[in-house]
């Protein structure tokens, strides 16, 4: 049997460059890493792939699967309904690669309480190059932008909550982080070995 | 006033590749990262250099410099007395980089006792592959290779109280882990913001 690959959890406002910095890990490390997906009730923006970028559950499917016990976490942001399916979640881990899992910090704060991971924080230089960055992206309204910026207070709020806080003002120095939080993680003390 | 660099314990049995990998580290880092120098009573070896590999102190020397209290840590290592100066650690902290400090395990676990740092142990793949190399350096009579070899099996033994532990079966593997450790412990919740 193979060792079971970590759970990597990487929680960072909208607009932070997640989804870039995850991108390239996956491509440099893509027989060692992969990302879980999470299911949601929000209709997909354009772009978004059914089973790539999210699993896109009707609020009915989501209910039932909620009620069946199905979900490691679920949580509501913005009316919208995302949830981490345990059994996917275990089947990528038994592959023995690792699995980075990107939700928002009530998610990864509900997972916390239960569930041994490496918690990753990636926040943004300031609100205002985050405000910059998500009024540059043109895919949101004035209106949710603000939302999305009051939000993302409070998330920036609980990243003292996390294992690793990483600023992405410099994507390489970022990236650059990322990857070593990863990689050290497999040689803490408790850890050797057992790759 | 710049913030103070992290202190990197490393310790590693005798031929396990710690000093190529320090020295790599060095160069890659040569802005961040210092090494510091151990005082010892030990006769230097062929190609050590006075006050660059070691500070090299007659018995007299070394005691008069226990008696005063200079030493952050000393302990005696085959009969040889080797310790770190507390002031030349702090001032060299105090140039905002990090400070690598190689020494035994001895060494390590007084200074665990008072000393918040970074605790890594670099390990050989096995003690075969060991006393091979330790043989290969053809450095050392074959009585002294087997003393080195009872007390790496010591020092192994000590590597669970570390926080790391790299074993060093392919160079460039255990030099990225290394460096991961090193770049990672930066990003840890408590560090976030110091830099």
């Amino acid at each position: 049997m193979k060792t079971k690959g970590q759970l990597i959890i990487v929680s960072a406002p909208a607009g932070t460059g997640k989804t870039t910095l995850v991108h390239r890990l996956k491509k440099e490390f893509s027989d060692q890493v992969i990302q879980s997906i999470s299911c949601t009730t929000r209709a997909p923006r354009p772009g978004e792939v059914d089973g790539k970028d999210y699993v896109f559950l009707t609020e009915e499917a989501f209910n039932e699967r909620v009620k069946r016990g199905e979900f490691l976490e679920h949580a509501t942001v913005f009316g919208h309904q995302y949830g981490t399916l345990k059994e996917l979640i275990e089947s990528q881990r038994s592959s023995g690669r690792d699995v980075i899992l990107v939700i928002d910090t009530q998610g990864a704060m509900e997972l916390k309480k239960k569930v041994k991971a490496l918690y990753i924080f990636v926040a943004p230089p300031s609100l205002e190059v985050l405000e910059e960055r998500l009024r540059n992206r043109k895919t949101e309204s004035s209106e949710t932008i603000k939302k999305r910026l009051k939000w993302a207070q409070h998330e920036i709020d609980q990243a003292k909550h996390y294992d690793y806080v990483v600023v992405n003002d410099n994507l390489e120095t970022a990236y650059e982080a990322l990857k070593s939080i990863i990689i050290a993680k497999k040689y803490e003390g408790g850890n050797h070995g057992t790759r």
